[in-house]
């Protein structure tokens, strides 16, 4: 197919990923059409169709989403703390834009109250347009939407959430504030007792000490803090993480509390089952020993 | 650096990995210096230094090894199968002509015996000069190596070893014939009672015909056999899984029969520990689904 469009990481019919996050290395998929190209206030938005991964979300030059292996970001950023949690009735999604969270978090029956926080509308519309079976988490009549940023929102908010998840881009751009200790202390103000935060955080393959700084002023702020990760071949080094955390000093976010038989877990989730659930907390050694020690100083303080 | 090599994969100092099995996609490496060409009696092999992967060993323009993730692949295509055998004295490795499994398998003080069947002595002797890291397992005196087709190699042999390990290419090429029934036949019956395989199994985000194939002629010929996996980055789609199976039909491949302590799985292994033995098992909604009733018409026959 021919387009009009054109975008300076797409050449020769290939979409090549660039980031500062991972140097020396780039994820490259074959374009079928270009889709759609923007300057939204706060970044450079690109959707294209592509061969062999349905259309793609790209936002500054970075991949947000693509339709053949999105279910793995949105289900595992969502249900683990949703599944530790004994009865998530409000929950906030800040980011999140193309309403893939959404999508899971009203799988919860327990669910009364969905609200999303997203800095920039034209990742809704966008998603609405071209990735339908994402923008459909917006269809809830449980949701309600506010454009605006994260970190305000959250200044006017206090015991009031059961579970937070900070569906966010990388800290390069308008996500950077959201991987800073002053965040994570808005959220927990935010929680009410028993409260859950699930953040997007970064992959071990690539980020150890951010995931250690992380780890280390969430362990200061809140009695349980742990790191899990799900794969998905088209972030960068195919996989990325979680930092998930509790304002119940005897909840054990490795665990889920509520639990579906295999075959409600089948129809409902294509990748989480309560299985992956534990094993996402598996790290292997190189992981567990550059995050040894994490928080550990500031508790013993 | 300038080098007057070239490849046809290398262009603008970037490698492109090119690939029949993953179309639509391609993983990019910065290149530093191309290091070796050439055209072996079997395979085109290139040895590159990379900018962020150290040096990589790409055959037939796959990558194979790179010295920043290898360990994932070499310790877990091995020490699974390993941990789950109560006494692997002699082991074979099929393939692995860069020596990193060898290296893995003369971990276990139980193994009095290691050999290497590769069919590309170009492998061994490339690895050698660009891999030592990895060339290191040709050092330990229980390892002897033999130049040869697998297949044939397997012919001689009954009733032999305790733990077969084939790190091997894709089903493209050379080792095509890896990935066929009569391989894992001749595998079994050259294996000592209890004995246990680990093969190369593709990745479950590409590959999933293939594996369910794979595991239904494996579970046709061993009591036991399941698919496990490891990410890798620098493989397709960030990760590779492995068929393991065993003739004992008490066998608990999942668990680890021997175990170390924590501070002796830290000190020995990046990658594998106890638990991740148990997690690489623990597979995602989609891959059970597609795999569902592997082998178990053969087996009701």
């Amino acid at each position: 197919m021919t387009s009009k469009l054109s975008h300076p990481n797409i050449q020769n019919g290939w979409f090549r990923e660039s980031g500062a996050m991972w140097p020396g290395q780039s994820m490259n998929i074959e374009v079928n059409e270009i889709l759609h190209v923007e300057k939204s206030k706060y970044q450079d938005v690109l959707v294209f169709s592509s061969k062999t991964y349905g259309n793609v979300l790209v936002l500054d030059g970075v991949i947000q989403v693509t339709e053949r292996d999105e279910f793995s970001y949105q289900e595992m950023i969502t249900h683990p703390a949703m599944f530790a949690h004994p009865n998530p009735e409000r929950v906030l999604v800040i980011g999140g834009g193309d309403g893939g969270v959404l999508r899971e978090v009203v799988k919860h029956p327990q669910v009364k109250e969905a609200v999303l926080c997203d800095i920039d509308e034209s990742v809704i519309r966008v998603s609405k347009q071209f990735l339908p079976s994402l923008a459909v988490g917006f269809e809830s009549p449980k949701v309600s939407v506010h454009i605006g940023d994260g970190f305000e929102f959250l200044q006017n908010k206090r015991d009031y959430f059961d579970v937070i998840i900070t569906d966010s881009s990388d800290p390069v751009g308008p996500a950077e504030s959201l991987y800073q200790a002053r965040y994570y202390e808005l959220m927990r103000d935010a929680l009410r007792e028993g409260g859950m935060v699930s953040t997007q955080g970064e992959c071990q393959w690539l980020h150890l000490p951010l995931i250690k700084e992380v780890l280390t002023f969430a362990r200061r702020l809140f009695p349980v803090a742990e790191y899990a990760y799900t794969t998905i071949p088209t972030y960068p080094s195919g996989q990325i993480g979680f930092i998930i955390c509790s304002k119940d000093k005897n909840a054990n976010l490795k665990e889920p509390v509520r639990k579906m038989t295999a075959e409600q877990e089948l129809k409902l989730f294509k990748y989480y089952n309560s299985e992956i659930h534990r094993a996402a907390f598996v790290l292997p050694n190189f992981t567990r020993q550059a995050i040894a020690g994490a928080g550990e100083q500031d508790k013993s303080e």
